[in-house]
């Protein structure tokens, strides 16, 4: 099963010269969006991730099956305001303003070694502030999961000294 | 194994005087978060399902595993500005001002019988938009299913000729 076979292309989202990908035909698929389940949380031994850990909103997509899969646990990286206990944050550049990403202060052991997983790698730009999110709160960084990776943008380049891992590259 | 004991209570979040109930626990913990989506799951039998649905964004934490649990395709319910195609949408009131959800045009066949999943169920609002919005886009609505019901808001009011189905209610 051809994967990008389920992948849309966009033109001009979300703004002019741009070429979207889209992953609803693969959610939409249960056979593909299955496989891709299996061949990402496949390409990682269970006995090298301690801990599973993705920002909302599409990574949790990824992110949920994959934890079970491994049976590992899951640990969310939330938009301000969303989770209610003490957190670590990272405020990080966007194209336009900046974001920032929350986790709880006792949702990773100190050493736990944590897969961060998301849909698209394209800037690399939110998981590099996932990575030291996760660093921040005591974690080490065991890899960094991709369903889809448009290699154009030279997103691995802030993503440098992580084990990065795409299923499909454009 | 007792689910609630991995439901852990915030108090004054996200404001005083809430008793804010934090399913990280439950994330955190693979054997739970399994069952969960196994009793989530197994009360729905896969002939009477066509799609799942979720709201962003932890709806998608429950959906993603319970659809390919039943192999059933997975429709994203999304905030503006996040689909690349055409969509539905529907704006709903809030608390505070109001939010508006978005689904792709093609996403839900006529007809097609919906189940829509969100972690908790509190005054049925954006639940209920997700229903209009299902209904909107072609879907008949198969069904409301949470992780947690919070009994006392009376979220069902809302929901009224609807099925809803809760793992945990409070």
């Amino acid at each position: 099963m051809d994967l990008t076979a389920y992948i849309r292309d966009v033109p001009d989202f979300p703004k002019p010269g741009i070429l979207f990908k889209d992953i609803m035909p693969l959610l939409g698929t249960p056979a593909a969006f299955a496989l891709a389940i299996e061949r990402l949380a496949g390409h990682y031994p269970a006995d090298r991730i301690d801990v599973l850990a993705a920002a909302e909103a599409r990574g949790f997509l990824f992110a949920a099956p994959m934890a079970l899969a491994l049976k590992k646990p899951l640990v969310p990286l939330r938009k301000p305001g969303k989770l209610p206990g003490a957190t670590h944050s990272f405020r990080y550049d966007l194209e336009y303003g900046s974001a920032e990403l929350h986790v709880h202060t006792d949702a990773i052991s100190p050493g736990a070694r944590v897969l961060i997983v998301d849909d698209v790698l394209a800037t690399g730009g939110t998981m590099a502030a996932a990575c030291k999110l996760v660093e921040q709160a005591g974690g080490v960084v065991a890899g960094c999961a991709f369903l889809i990776e448009l290699s154009f943008l030279n997103g691995r380049a802030p993503l440098t000294g992580y084990e990065v891992f795409s299923l499909i590259s454009y």
